[in-house]
């Protein structure tokens, strides 16, 4: 797609809102004569979070990917490489040393820290302007696109005020007013007439906008390019990705992340100014909230495919600041010493399911030995009788943990169960106020201090691509 | 002193062992007529070792002193000050992918992965050169300080070889033999005639063969400059940091970890080629081992405290590499999210004393209300009455875990129950497979990539001093 066509089918309302940018959020980067630019800021960000990714889950999956396929993860390739620098980040909220997921987002997203559970809005109800509200009218184009429903705290604190994060109705509609150029996710619920409290059709509506509507891989890879895209796969999150490799319909109908990514960045790289795009690997957190190993460590792989296409896309670009890092830990899950045999371990290589799928298809009749089966299908090995006789107790009567788990299974007990079959223990199912790992590379990155707040990374990517900030 | 009298009073041991010394191991960098260092190489390397800590036990104490104090710690505050760079380090053994500290120091030590348990000595039996020895032979003064035994794990694997860690007997005798020139931390027990088994008496021993032997902070501040020092100050380890403060004859006896690197620093400063020395706080690895987080934090504040001496001396020195990092992790402790209230986490701004004084200081006639006074004159709150007895139920029939747990107490349950008090939670009692944090500063610290093996600092700390590898 030519410039020109991009600009003529913009919306209305993108175009006013570029002409009526303040003068000090213009980008001051530009092309030169012969089309290239200029290089004295980044044309583009990509900024990858893995969502609750304590410093074991990253430790693990590196360690995964050498016992595995003789391997480093993409993001520990790139300090092998010495292709990027790290620093650590704070991570607390406004109220909170803990921070949860729309705070964080929130403190990248406004660069002020806000109470948990707020989307850039401050206690006392006033608004911080969201960073892809000031890219885009910057002139950048802007996306996100993520493994939970695209109207989750995560991508949301990147682009809308909302007292709640629970708003997720109305931050679809939020979405549809600010016309941002590609959202991909989950969370079909929040946008389908059958699910939403008020019945509106969302979907309807986006088209009539002139949105390209993907609720499939295929009308993704068809949306016409000219149009703002908002592709949304799957009710709720999109499956984990270990889940999602074992079903064929998953396969032919759902992009993985990295598809995403490689999508989306294909498309927000026709606009001559650049663009400002977030990467979440959402389930992370997931699998942490539940103790659920193989749901962590594939889909914090499916992520580092993710960050192997923004950095393949960077290589080449030569104008576009990376970020990775996380927007808090979860769980401090580990490879715990006391086991002389490495190969426990290793029973992560033939996982097929996740803990979340051994679950949620058990019911209080089973049997011990249908229980067993189930456990042995999902993860290559099974557990003793006693054990999947407790596990069977809580069917009877739910009681189960995790903040993801409304039908009360019991993650917890299968996640400190499979322990002693793994060496990975768990400190908790919830947030922890570590501090995290920071990751760049490209123009910007020399922006970079080795100890920051979460909140200063809004300034430095603004700076990075020469948006002065309001 | 004057180096001319510290020559004359080195042992025939030391000069054989220089003048016999592998031309390649001489240390390149030397002073220039006026006396300076000529600046290409380090002078000094001072490696700094919290041993077992997990990134929540680096950030908790960092959160902790900017609650409490309103300050970052030293470590931290090096990266804010931009004073550090930082790497990854993966922590294996040759073994196992979580190592403990034998093979941990090891790797640095020796520069090859051992089996764990082992202090450079392979799994064929063969040996690697450890890194003190080839330092001493090069011509600089070198040490330990730490705050356990001093033939502990962690100082015998930059000294020693020997099949197994657990032959501090045998450890402290080589060590009479090696002639480092400083050695400080615990263990009278491997030292004096009624505790060793041979019922030697190696601090007379020590004395004959021309050591300063000290067993109080008053005999360290006194011991002749020009000898060297062996300086054990406590049976086992030296009492954890927040023990210590309460306890006069403590405070008048045992010096701090600062106390110690301080000290030590002093004396091999004298070194006209420089020296190399290792400081460990030891006390934060059996901290986490018995989820004490009293003793854990505490500990580290120590540690951190030990840093500050180093940096300071090399802020002012200039000619100094500072390594600051851990073997492994541990617990993987870190401030759980789920509470509305950060005051749970500043009540650790009340203890007193650990967790290790808690129960050892209860017996199985105590009473509940006992228990609970005891909790409450420790912590400054107290736990509830049913608590209190189900941890009694533990002295009637001793159960416990942990590592360094002898009489069985019930350390675990305690942390656990703790939690609910502190939001402080631990996924286990043993180390962690993470890779860890790694900083430097000074020269060669340039040699730094921003993931590394643990068994590449021995090379890297050989090269920044200009001392080849045999
Ligand atoms: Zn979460
Ligand atoms: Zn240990």
């Amino acid at each position: 797609m030519k410039r020109r066509q991009f600009l003529q089918q913009s919306s209305l309302a993108a175009l006013a809102a570029s002409i009526f940018a303040p003068a000090q959020l213009l980008a001051s980067g530009t092309e030169t004569k012969n089309g290239e630019w200029d290089g004295t800021t980044a044309r583009n960000i990509i900024f990858l979070v893995s969502d609750g990714m304590s410093i074991g889950t990253l430790s693990m999956t590196n360690i995964l990917l050498h016992r595995k396929e003789g391997r480093s993860s993409a993001w520990m390739e790139l300090y092998e490489q010495g292709k990027a620098k790290r620093g650590l980040m704070d991570t607390a909220s406004a109220n909170n040393l803990v921070t949860d997921s729309a705070a964080g987002s929130s403190a990248w997203g406004g660069g002020v820290r806000v109470p948990n559970g707020m989307l850039n809005v401050n206690a006392d109800g006033s608004f911080n302007t969201p960073i892809l509200q000031k890219f885009k009218a910057a002139g950048k184009a802007t996306g996100c696109v993520t493994t939970v429903p695209i109207t989750h705290a995560t991508p949301a604190g990147f682009c809308v005020n909302n007292a709640s994060r629970n708003a997720q109705p109305g931050i679809a509609e939020q979405y549809l007013q600010l016309r941002f150029d590609v959202m991909m996710g989950g969370g079909t619920e929040f946008f389908s007439a059958e699910k939403r409290p008020d019945k509106q059709d969302l979907f309807a509506k986006y088209a009539q906008a002139g949105f390209s509507v993907a609720r499939t891989k295929q009308e993704m890879l068809d949306g016409a390019a000219g149009q703002p895209l908002m592709a949304v796969f799957h009710e709720d999150a999109i499956p984990y990705s270990i889940d999602h490799i074992q079903d064929t319909e998953f396969q032919a109908t759902i992009p993985t992340l990295a598809e995403m990514t490689k999508n989306a960045i294909d498309r927000l790289n026709k606009n001559k100014k650049g663009f400002v795009l977030q990467v979440e690997g959402g389930k992370v957190d997931w699998g942490a909230h539940s103790n659920d190993l193989g749901g962590l460590v594939y889909d914090q792989v499916a992520f580092d495919e993710a960050i192997r296409v923004a950095v393949d896309f960077a290589e080449k670009d030569k104008n576009t600041l990376i970020i990775i890092t996380t927007d808090h830990g979860n769980a401090n899950p580990g490879i715990f010493g006391g086991s002389k045999d490495n190969k426990k371990f290793d029973s992560i290589f033939g996982f097929k399911h996740t803990n979340d799928w051994i679950l949620k298809g058990i019911n209080k009749d089973f049997t011990a030995s249908q229980v067993r089966e189930r456990v042995e299908a999902a993860l290559g090995f099974t557990i003793s009788p006693d054990e999947a006789r407790q596990l069977l107790g809580h069917y009877a009567r739910p009681d189960g943990e995790g903040l993801y788990n409304k039908a009360k299974l019991p993650f917890k007990e299968l996640g400190e169960m499979l322990g002693n079959y793994t060496t990975v223990r768990w400190a908790s199912m919830d947030h922890s106020g570590d501090h995290v790992e920071l990751t760049m590379l490209g123009p910007g990155s020399e922006l970079l201090k080795p100890f920051m707040k979460n909140t200063e990374l809004h300034n430095l990517m603004l700076e990075a691509a020469g948006v002065k900030k309001a």
